[in-house]
């Protein structure tokens, strides 16, 4: 790694933290990358669906194909004062790079970049291909962002044997952790209807809260299972319930329910969902529930590409990583279906969604060398 | 009961119909009818509280005191469209009057004021004092209403023997009902802490609705008792539960419920406070409570007040009453405990706080001659 490269990548970082893009607003992200990669003898292409930007660039020719995967979009910064800077101005203060999407995940973004400019660079008659896929919906709605774009690539068989999605997975030092699925999400909007009246007159109503709570009592008590192979168990969690209107001599005549599962391979969705309609029956509720998949769980089992980056993170960090599928979701799950093996590697993520977002300089500037080794020794092997 | 007092008892029941007292507005109520009572030599005191009128009209000299108790305020109306007439313009269809507060309760406010005059005309120096007790805050906070006014006359040594409440109590027919007493009323707001957190980390969170869920069961199935002398049984409703802000991936930090309790004289407040608090406290939750003593239970045993309703509504209605204390609560809680025997007898409440609220017209001119008669037979016996 020279001094070049590691002004190349702060300089982008900066240029990207610089537009707003909140999501599901990309903010010229994806049209400033595409220069660069079309001078870099990328072919490009702009896949726009409703108000969500996204693009696919890729390099070389026939065999297999190693995707990078990231997003330009950011979360909200929430009020500027609570900032230490300008969360729209990158700011360096101590080593240390400020800004809304400084480690989710622009920094990655970028690396990405000054990586794939410089395989191919090295290596312009490199075997197989390499691309980059990035969405500016992965914070929001996730509907128009990647999941759509995958649907693209089914109808035309495009073929994707690795993915290396740049989500900061760190959580104290570069490298420590390597993450090798996720669980899968399943949300639930319930509805459980009773009969509305007077607090006074309880025989004559139907409280819905007092019909729900046993039903809901046992779904958030239930233990799903105890993890599977490497992943945490699968946990239920009720994010909003909301009846009433404010008065408090009536009883309501309905109540609002929403929960969400994070599941592991050992469950598919439409057994969750049977199994949690099962007790909501079994408790007598007359209901209605609208069942939202936001994805099924993936998982990369050893092999060339986890052997790899196990490899090319423990030479970087000095001891081998942790390999994990805890956490959130990623948009891995979209591409974790196509047949793609999927490893998730970036900066720490201790600030993520946070105020004073940030990634070290150090960190941002060893990025685009561990990439670009991972596709040096993933293709040219 | 002449022709008169039948043509009076509906023009003042209109008169009071078209004047929009929407609670806590008396809109002109109290000073048509303090003006009535002065001219039949009533004593005439407005005490007004913070936005509420309080008329307290009285006639007589020393000795036992029968009061009337009203309100001029009404409930809210709803959209015009809803209604078969505007609910501010008395309309009379087929024998039956519309407007709003025809049956809860201008209509009782204009019989008892016939009642007042007639008897006070007949009887000009009757024994002991009969007086008219009108709030204009009995369907809203009922803060600067009747308990306010009870303060007052704690503080005077107001001495009162009998209250006749004129709250629409019949079910089917006029003076099918006699009310003779109410449960008490208590509400709780119940804050749970938890520990805000992603619904991917709940090993990190502490998720408030699960935590309350198990207390809040066991709250809402408890049998309080199985109902005392003629009360119905303590009952517990939970009227409002709310916790997270929409996003279904955050487990939210707080819970709020509202709960309320209609207990029966087998209980006090304080009681049920320390009983409800010993669940929450029991299931490990961190909460917070703010308790409101909405009224405390009243009973009126068999006695001469009681004996009395009786022989005069089973005379009208051609068999004796049902003697209940089912139901809301009324402002007869306030006064019940300077001393007074509280009853209640009002039109029939079918339409109460509803669309197209009405009162038969019959019925309307049937009540002040049965009010009277009450007056004469306390007062005079
Ligand atoms: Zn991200
Ligand atoms: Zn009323």
């Amino acid at each position: 790694m020279n001094t070049t490269a590691h002004d190349d990548v702060l300089a982008l970082t900066r240029e990207l933290i610089a537009r707003r893009s909140v999501t599901p607003e990309d903010a010229g992200c994806q049209a400033l990358i595409a220069r660069r990669l079309l001078a870099a003898d990328f072919r490009c292409e702009h896949l726009r669906f409703g108000d969500v930007d996204n693009l696919w660039a890729v390099h070389g020719g026939e065999g297999p194909t190693l995707v990078l995967l990231g997003h330009t979009d950011v979360v909200p910064s929430g009020p500027r004062e609570a900032w230490g800077s300008d969360p729209f101005v990158p700011d360096i203060r101590d080593g240390v790079l400020y800004g809304r999407g400084a480690a989710d995940m622009k920094g990655s973004v970028a690396a990405f970049v000054i990586a794939l400019e410089r395989f191919v660079a090295a290596h312009p008659d490199h075997p197989g291909r390499v691309a980059l896929l990035l969405t500016s919906d992965e914070e929001g709605d996730a509907v128009d962002g990647v999941r759509k774009v995958a649907d693209v690539f089914r109808k035309r068989g495009e073929r994707l044997d690795w993915c290396i999605t740049g989500e900061p997975s760190s959580t104290s030092k570069l490298g420590d952790l390597l993450r090798v699925g996720r669980r899968g999400t399943l949300s639930a909007t319930l509805t459980v209807h009773g009969v509305q009246g007077h607090v006074a007159y309880p025989e004559k109503a139907r409280n819905p809260i007092h019909q729900a709570m046993p039903a809901l009592s046992e779904l958030a008590a239930r233990r799903w299972d105890g993890g599977y192979e490497t992943f945490p168990p699968t946990s239920l969690q009720i994010s909003n319930i909301h009846a009433g209107t404010g008065a408090n001599n009536v009883i309501p005549g309905e109540l609002q329910v929403l929960f969400n599962l994070r599941f592991n391979p050992n469950w598919r969705a439409e057994q969750l969902e049977r199994e949690c309609e099962d007790v909501l029956h079994r408790h007598g509720l007359e209901y209605q529930v609208r069942w939202h998949r936001g994805g099924e769980p993936f998982y990369t089992p050893e092999g060339p590409l986890r052997a790899t980056a196990r490899a090319v993170l423990g030479a970087h960090a000095g001891a081998a990583p942790e390999e994990s599928t805890g956490g959130g979701t990623s948009d891995a799950r979209f591409i974790a279906p196509l047949g793609a093996q999927c490893i998730e590697i970036g900066p720490v993520n201790a600030s993520i969604h946070k105020v004073d977002e940030h990634v070290s300089v150090a960190d941002l500037q060893a990025l685009p060398a561990l990439y670009q080794s991972l596709i040096e020794r993933m293709l040219l092997a």
